[in-house]
């Protein structure tokens, strides 16, 4: 999922997506509730319509946003106080709040508002955000079980049929806590998965800080423990070799800013790794940013063309590099699949590391 | 044509050009000339090819900006001494030189090199700035004679059916000049006609700070000097008062920065006037930006949401509303054309004009 923060794929049109192959987008809780509001949103017949964009949405829960305002929110265990970063007004997210706000959204899946904590937490820090996030899931899912019979009861069977084909149908996540924790994670995971038949569950509190070999073991660990037959969603990964190994170990769904912020600030995914588009050797480089893909900035433009618009300070380049990466993304994903299907995944994985360590320009 | 100052126009892509209409878009030579380079251009296989734009192009000479570079330049009979804006580094533009960059960057209409004055200049200067214009104009006929010849006589029989094809049929057309002195206006038209049989002709030195009256005084005395069956091409102006007015009077051909860089500021064009997209009355509007437009801005996203992006600094807000500008001007310009043709053109111009005054917005 490219990450719509605020109601829009940094750069990029919602056809721009659907050329690319994207199906399901990302948008952030916490940014369109300060602006513009998700009541606005709402009125506006929510945010498929008001962003125009057609295929699935996920809004997260604000949590991981509010976590970050570091010196602005204090937390209680009703929820949290903090700060807009826009206009320092004082506000409040308790998992009820966020669930009023995603339903506002009217997102496809909505995401548990969760106790998000640095990567490399002591084990009783950890502890006590993760019991903190399953006594909020509970809470979750008792006030989107009160919003759906709420509003079966209070409408008409003409308005119910069309309520119950949008609102009520939201999936809510439950989010897997307990940062390198072996035993942390796998009492989440079992607690999480004996409380309700999720229709996907989360992975989050992973990518924050902590180093790969943690990152992979948690997901080891959570493979056996988590529905085979149901989504399984790493929060906030996205490089190419992390959604390899995140595939590797059962991993659906990702989401990460990577491909549109690495775009905007002139680097792209290859094949053969990155690629600073803005060096000097680029300027009389008449072959596309990457040999092996079809995109419709690698189908029309050269390395020079891209270099001179970044150089330039011109608009088109951020939106031509950031689609390409997103284009790179899904395509990988879509190779993943192949794969799997093929029961080539192994030796494909290895391939695909392989070449993308290969490059001159993997440093980058 | 919308104006591509560096080989891209601003904020669209060449894909979104085609999706409204554009057939032909202007780029400068004075700024490719200093970034890329016309050489890096040139061995890249040319402009079309660079910015991957099939339709026409217009490359300017360049001395728009160079006389824009207040105290940055001298002039003298052989041409114009000036500083870059980029790294002010010392350049000399002729208007042999000036022929040989737009011969490598490779545009198919390509504009003499003419001596630019502020619209308010005195007789004297005017002539003075008409008089060396038209001496130019013969040196860049020379060059562009030369040039040709020079390809025909030194290429096998291949290589130049491919040259004739491209760089030797590009049409230079003149600049007449003469300020808003109507008889230097006159004597440039027929000295300039006088000369060769052009393409296509153009008008420079207005809407650069004279009167509309002024402007549009030069525009009926130049209508019977011209000829009748080519084109006439009104530089630098674009609004859609100018367009129809400019129509009225003959032109058919124009340029302008207003539709791209007044959507990147956040207003819009529409048929009522202007509308400042960033008011706050907006904040909950639903409606298109224009509801008779048919843009593919228009028919997805609301006023609320283009709002929303510009508030929110979202570089989609700059592509979608530059959209919608360019193509609301491409289908002004349609309706004239079958205006003329059905013989209603006055009336549709006056109804025009009325409500393009008519709007709550238009004082914005």
């Amino acid at each position: 999922m490219p990450v719509g923060t605020l109601g829009t794929v940094k750069a990029l049109d919602p056809d721009d997506l659907t050329g690319a192959g994207v199906s399901m987008v990302l948008a952030n809780t916490y940014h369109l509730h300060l602006r513009p509001g998700d009541d606005v949103v709402r009125d506006l017949g929510g945010l498929h319509r008001f962003m125009a964009w057609k295929g699935p949405i996920l809004t997260d829960s604000g949590g991981f946003q509010v976590f970050s305002l570091e010196g602005l929110r204090s937390v209680d265990e009703d929820g949290v106080e903090f700060r807009s970063h826009i206009d320092g007004s004082r506000r409040r997210f308790t998992p009820e709040s966020v669930m009023r706000i995603q339903r506002n959204l009217g997102a496809d899946v909505i995401m548990q508002f969760d106790h998000v904590i640095p990567g490399q937490s002591t084990f009783a820090d950890a502890q006590d955000a993760s019991d903190r996030s399953i006594r909020w899931l509970e809470r979750c899912l008792t006030e989107v079980r009160a919003q759906s019979s709420e509003l079966r009861g209070s409408l008409s069977d003409s308005a119910e049929s069309r309520v119950t084909s949008h609102e009520s149908r939201q999936a809510l996540f439950p989010i897997v806590q307990g940062g390198i924790h072996p035993k942390l994670r796998t009492d989440a995971a079992r607690t999480i998965t004996g409380m309700n038949d999720w229709h996907g569950v989360a992975i989050g509190g992973l990518s924050v800080g902590e180093s790969k070999p943690d990152m992979y073991a948690m997901l080891d660990l959570l493979h056996p423990e988590l529905p085979a037959d149901r989504p399984r969603y790493l929060m906030g990964v996205g490089f190419p070799e992390d959604l390899i190994e995140g595939v590797r170990r059962g991993v659906d769904l990702f989401d990460c800013v990577a491909p549109t912020r690495m775009g905007r600030n002139g680097t792209a995914f290859s094949s053969t790794g990155r690629l600073n588009i803005k060096r000097a050797e680029f300027r009389t480089d008449g072959r596309p940013v990457d040999e092996s893909c079809d995109c419709t900035a690698c189908r029309r433009f050269s390395r020079a063309y891209l270099r001179h618009l970044y150089v330039s300070d011109e608009i088109l380049g951020l939106r031509l590099l950031s689609l390409h990466n997103v284009h790179f993304l899904v395509s990988l994903m879509r190779g993943a699949r192949a794969a799997i299907q093929a029961g080539t995944f192994d030796s494909w994985a290895s391939e695909w590391l392989d070449r993308l360590a290969s490059g001159p320009d993997s440093q980058t």
